[in-house]
């Protein structure tokens, strides 16, 4: 695993640990619901995961994007389907979507050369 | 075509017109652009209007949704998908999109309802 | 019941009707949790309600601030507590939250003058 | 004066009146700190109402636009200077900021349409 | 004093410092008022502080945030009442959220661990 | 160079190359209209590049801001007028800015040093 990956991946990690040993049922209800929401349905996990990833660059939080390349690198979305969920963002948000562009080309080629 | 459907349209082309009228090189290549980044590519047109929705519904501009809700609905989207878009949009940005949500349901009601 | 305050709750409980009945597994569970996170518990119910309230006034959804003036109104929540936590919104959110606190002060009047 | 731009200044004298008769001292100040801060200077007030304009336009606040514009049309930029101040405003913060530049040229013809 | 605490603390002070020094009116004064909004009034400084983190949370302003979890550590607000703050955070704002409420926690580890 | 404009630019330039080398045409021509936009015109580009800056700040893009802030060096805009325009900015996007504005003003420490 890159070192973007992991350090993102082992953090996460960690942190989650912390916040669900406080048992705060709330968070805890929202986070399994997060994961149900990209379960198989209607629309497949592939077109969830992009929505989210989308949503994701909209709202410029680069952890979330990272989370969302991670899963989308696993479904087989291809650069040049990724490229095509980078321009819409970057239409519908902007030029300050720009940065988290650059940062997240830089998670996904340390996704792809590391498969 | 339904009322709101109708009001939508009549005031976003009265009003584009107002403004392109005027000449701006940067935003008349700006929506040209808009519209080449919903075309067919190595993403389907109908995945990226729906993530044109979900970044909308994120952002929370009414407009720019029920722009994309008539643009999903021309191509095809169910509601049952349409409502899994919105779970998304609700889970990554906060039940601060409920309010936005309960407008587009209205719009889509009005939408499936004149076919 | 004023105008805005009845406006305002039987819009919203029209199109939550037609929302649920769509039974979507995810926004239904996420109403429910959005219920239950203003519970009592290690904090007041009273003091959740202006957390939720200030949170929608930074994020600047009037549906969202109608809603919890509505819930802060009905627990007593006083017009110079209220006005203390519209002065935390505008210095946090700076003066994009001014037209959100106009319509906020608005509702507010109706609300006291109606009890 | 047009009818867009008479009821935003009714609505806002209206309201701003209710909410400084609360005599919320935090409030206060930070409209009094509002309107120096686009008093001349280093900058020209011109230059000022801009940026607070297309401020206004990125963040999507239509009364916050409206006022600046009100501001911008008193002390004389033309409309060409307006649409690169809107081409600025839609580049930065992307196409969710076109219903919001529909309504500020509806405004903004409604401004020199009166004067 | 921990290591993030007093990277956070130092850094702000030196900057603050910078800022200060040229002397702005404007910032001079936005600055003393921000500091006024949290003073007890109507609502207790403790209830002002956890408004204030809320809406740092939702706003997504990391060093907002570790400022407003310094003033909640000060006043004595528990680790319980935290989590149902954060609770109200991520549901207003959404799974976006979550990655600020991981710096949060372990900014609140911290704090904790160091008094 | 000073340390903080170096890391910018050659980041900078290091992802915007893998970005094009992708050769997604909306991206690319985005960026081409992106550099039109604070071109001469009916407004100055020292005017332009002062609105992109703010719209950054209040859209709280911290590497957008350090790109203004480059240019807005570039071309004479001084630490008075400067310090007016991160006024603006905190007055109308509010205290979540201020952090944003620490980092401007380091960075614009930076580049006034090394001219």
């Amino acid at each position: 695993m890159s070192n973007l990956v992991k350090e993102f991946n082992d953090y996460r990690s960690k942190m989650n640990e912390v916040i669900l040993s406080k048992d705060n049922l709330v968070i805890k209800r929202l986070w399994n619901l997060d994961t149900n929401t990209y379960a198989e349905g209607a629309l497949s996990t592939q077109t969830k995961e992009m929505l989210g990833l989308v949503a994701s660059m909209v709202l410029r939080c680069d952890d979330c994007i990272k989370y969302h390349l991670g899963k989308c690198h696993e479904l087989g979305i291809t650069t040049a389907q990724m490229y095509e969920i980078f321009a819409v963002a970057n239409i519908v948000g902007g030029t300050i979507v720009i940065p988290h562009t650059r940062r997240a080309a830089e998670y996904w080629e340390e996704l792809i050369a590391n498969n």
